[in-house]
């Protein structure tokens, strides 16, 4: 085998085990962003569902995908049966590898949607049908032989493909399963419930900037003209603008620097530049990064003031930034890169509105596809099981104890259970 | 130096750093598994032991396992002194990186059988005599010119030289320092002493997973054929397949879907793909992981009902799930890829049983190799120390504080000493 | 473009990632070397430095190191604009993200001496400020065309350029900011405020330490001759032999194996042997550890002596360890290294008292540069802005609280807080 070729597969490679590191990054993202009572059960689900989208994107995810099929659905390639690598020069292996990591990180972002109150079995049952019917379809649009490829999206590394699908059947399951116990008073206030751990969130935010380089700089495919590095520069300036403009944005709001808004703006940065990476100049990331972070903050307060309880803001995000970041090759798109990479110029290049008219219809339909599939699936699911959302009393005692029958910080809720026991001897005496 | 070559250097080179990164999951998956008072401990042990294996490793570890010698032992290249690589077209200085961060590796999962009870001067003891004496020699065996590499053994990353050996040492730790307070009546029940922190342990599997395709993948010594990509893939569907599996069991028998066992799951599937990696189908993949996720399940009881304590289920884990993943390619290697990286076809490939028989003897000699060298010398240390446990009230104050002098977190154990004091004082008054 | 440059490239953007991982490790030791109050505060603003650093570096930062301009600073390739690499064969963007990354580590570095009691704004300020003025100046005398870069001064991954100049500007701040409340009781008496979770920084330590083949072995800014491999291996070994050093010294001196003590250890190993990682051999890399280690407690000591308050113990890390690396290569560097990588041999190998002389210059030139524009900075900022410290109160309740609004962790503090209302209701009855 050539060098160069070589090199792509090593490139892809490792990228494909930057991407898995994610995983680690929204386990503290999502652990730390809720309560004590719902930790081990957040992190350990994380695990298995993982797991289960692996399996599934080896047995139909990747035919879905890549197979032979129509422009709607690729149909052959199932259980890693004739597969050919749908990119370059990489060897099966490596395309497969790299492809299912992303078909996981789709999966973990949708189940922002579903905690502190979803039970265990909706995850398992939910993350078959999604990892099956709702990204590989999405992926298969842009990605694979569907129709948006032959339109020309845009979508470098995926800001509708992965953030944006996850992030609507994240919404379809607020939707679905209602907002947790006690975030919504009867008289319509609104309650702060706090994650319990910020070094968990910053860490894992950490993490996923990192891994971040391997979604987006090995969405290059190989090491041609070491594009890749242009790639990771662009993500760089994006995270780094998306932090700066929320920590600005919510200080000037609230008078207080939030912690989690800061965060948020990082990630919404890297989510907005996503599809954009290899389409603009630097100047460009800072502009795409700086507005991915305000964005974030602002749709924060519009879902809250919509009642919709998204604990680990899935929907600001990877959905507002999401939509923000596919839109934005259609402004800042530079000729030389949209020759290179597909599609046309952005509006500020004289590309007029054709691209950002095809970004326009790419969101609606990936987001649509994504919402409504996500939402029957889960109405069915629905009532087939009688009910995908545990008990009143088991939310309270916390779905840790409820799913898990142990607690994930069982010497911390020792303590608790050893002192409202005392207070109770305390006042009966 | 010719590209590819270098190339071969820069895979392995990125692979030993992953292997590195393992030891993070270790700190994680060992604290998370264990007791608030001994976290500090646990974690900063992990440390310093990791020094110790590097120094061994370089005064007589690299020359014990690749030196001249004889089929038992190396014996020279001690301190890099004349070292040449022992793999292919790699430097001596990647290579002796690479194999380095693998005999760390095997310390720390050995050490997973002294958890909350041996005294800190027992680790560094036994740190540098298991990297001396214990792991050198098995690896020596089948990874160096020794007898097994002769017989044809097949274990490509290390199930049996790694995970095995290990185990076999921490079953010797478990032994000789007996279970530990509190954790079997004197009635003859048995008490679960959980691990204080699951999101650790969650954090520390998915850290582990992302390491080992250094692990395993790295252990093709090279880029050639981008054959890397092959073995990434079948460790990706076997850990996915152990952590589904060891999941659907937990909530069959006991109908909890417990954390710990899940995240066992996962990393049971790991260690069984590590020897078969390279030998076998991705299908055979997931019948490994699979079978590995239910075996470390049943391993989990058989242990506890055999009173042997291990707070974090090496045994099961690397011990069971590694002879597990050691016979495994005697059933499923398939001619060409035993063509490729050594010895026969497996048994369901028409093979045979000879390759079976060879992975039969491989895993009782070195097992037995690896527990009886381990006792004698954690039997020799007790007679000559005295003691190689802690006095049973350092025990229960724990190690933080007995051997370290400080605990892990000392606010939270503030609090619980000034309430105990204000418990006392309330009943006084 | 050639093979090998383009693997040049990946190399390099590869180690990049891993120097952003850092971070991480950061994240962890702040975090779990101060108390709970400021957990929040200390990790969120690690994520928005970067941020901050990030675009300083992008707007001015590459040019004054890298730019054409005097001995003393570099004028040109502001805004990534005609930006073209200083080394080698690497692309622009490679070389340009690579450079970003140690940017951002030596603010991290130089904000531990801002932790506990810094206002958010003295942070967001000094970060501009330091990532503008400080950090480039002395890049541009030892990286760029300056005049260190003349005189032969041997530093090759940054002992001096980033862990000295991070610590210098952690010490003027020490001294600005003065001591935490209670640190030093009026009766000269020194209290141990400790870290509040050393599972955290004996994690952030691993990370550090894998982060640091990024580092060092990335500085080769190529694969040529599989080098990057003998510099990773050093590495290795300066690590492992700091942290059995510090561990050992200090249960001689005070009976105990103090685990901060030991996990400085490895990071003063760390920070030793980057400067001297490709100019010494494997022996003397173990001696530049074991001197590190030993170096970093007395260190220790010696600061809390002098009343400098150094929460994350950055003066002695950093510092101390940086000094006495940049020290190292005038006795270890061998001829033939000397030669490959700039300089002279070191006193052991017969080259003389010369390239320790240089290295003490440049020592002492970037130590002070670094200190008297930081004080300067601070004082300028403190005159300003009225004070740069948060009021007692604000102290006493935590930085979480005061400059963001919210604990990082809610549920400890609510428990806390109810437990403390518990008490005076139980007084009151």
């Amino acid at each position: 085998m050539d060098a160069v070729v070589l090199m792509d597969n090593l490139w892809v490679i490792i990228a494909g085990i930057l991407v898995l590191l994610m995983q680690g990054g929204f386990i503290l993202l999502e652990a730390g962003s809720t309560r004590m009572k719902n930790a081990g059960h957040i992190a350990g689900k994380t695990i298995f569902t993982i797991g289960i989208a692996s399996l599934v994107f080896w047995a139909v995810g990747y035919g879905f995908i890549y197979g032979d099929g129509n422009k709607f659905i690729g149909l052959s390639s199932f259980f890693y049966g004739d597969a050919s690598p749908a990119d370059g020069g990489l060897t099966t292996s490596v395309d497969f590898f790299f492809q299912l990591a992303f078909a996981a990180i789709a999966l973990t972002i949708a189940f922002g949607g579903f905690a502190e109150r979803a039970k265990l079995s909706a995850y398992v049952i939910f993350a078959v049908l999604f990892s099956a019917l709702v990204y590989p379809v999405v992926a298969h649009w842009i990605w694979g032989a569907g129709w948006l490829k032959d339109l020309g999206k845009q979508d470098f590394a995926g800001s509708t493909v992965v953030h944006l699908t996850g992030a609507m059947a994240a919404l379809a399951a607020t939707i679905v399963l209602k907002p947790r116990l006690g975030k919504y008073g009867k008289d319509g206030t609104m309650n702060q419930l706090s994650g319990h751990n910020q070094v968990y969130t910053a860490l894992g935010v950490l993490i996923l900037w990192v891994g971040w380089f391997g979604f987006n700089a090995g969405s290059t495919f190989g090491v041609s003209d070491g594009f890749f590095g242009y790639v990771a520069l662009n993500t760089q300036l994006a995270a780094a603008a998306g932090a700066v403009a929320a920590m600005i944005v919510v200080r000037m709001m609230t008078g207080k620097a939030d912690v989690p808004t800061t965060l948020n703006g990082a990630l919404a940065g890297l989510v907005a530049i996503t599809a954009s990476c290899a389409f603009v100049a630097p100047w460009a990331a800072v502009v795409i990064g700086l507005v991915g972070g305000i964005i974030v903050y602002f749709s924060m307060k519009l879902f809250d003031k919509a009642k919709i309880d998204d604990p680990i803001f899935a929907l600001s995000v990877h959905g507002a930034a999401g939509v923000w970041g596919t839109l934005s090759t259609g402004f800042f798109a530079t000729p030389e890169l949209a020759e290179r990479n597909g599609g046309l110029a952005g509006l500020f290049y004289g590309g007029g509105f054709t691209q950002l008219g095809v970004q326009a219809i790419g969101i609606l339909s990936c987001a649509a596809y994504a919402f409504v599939i996500s939402y029957i699936i889960l109405k069915v699911m629905k009532q087939v099981m009688g009910t995908i959302r545990v008990t009143e009393e088991e939310e309270m005692i916390g779905l840790d104890m409820s799913e898990h029958g142990s607690y994930g910080y069982p010497e911390s809720f020792a303590e608790a259970q050893e002192s409202s026991s005392y207070k109770k001897s305390a006042s009966a005496r």
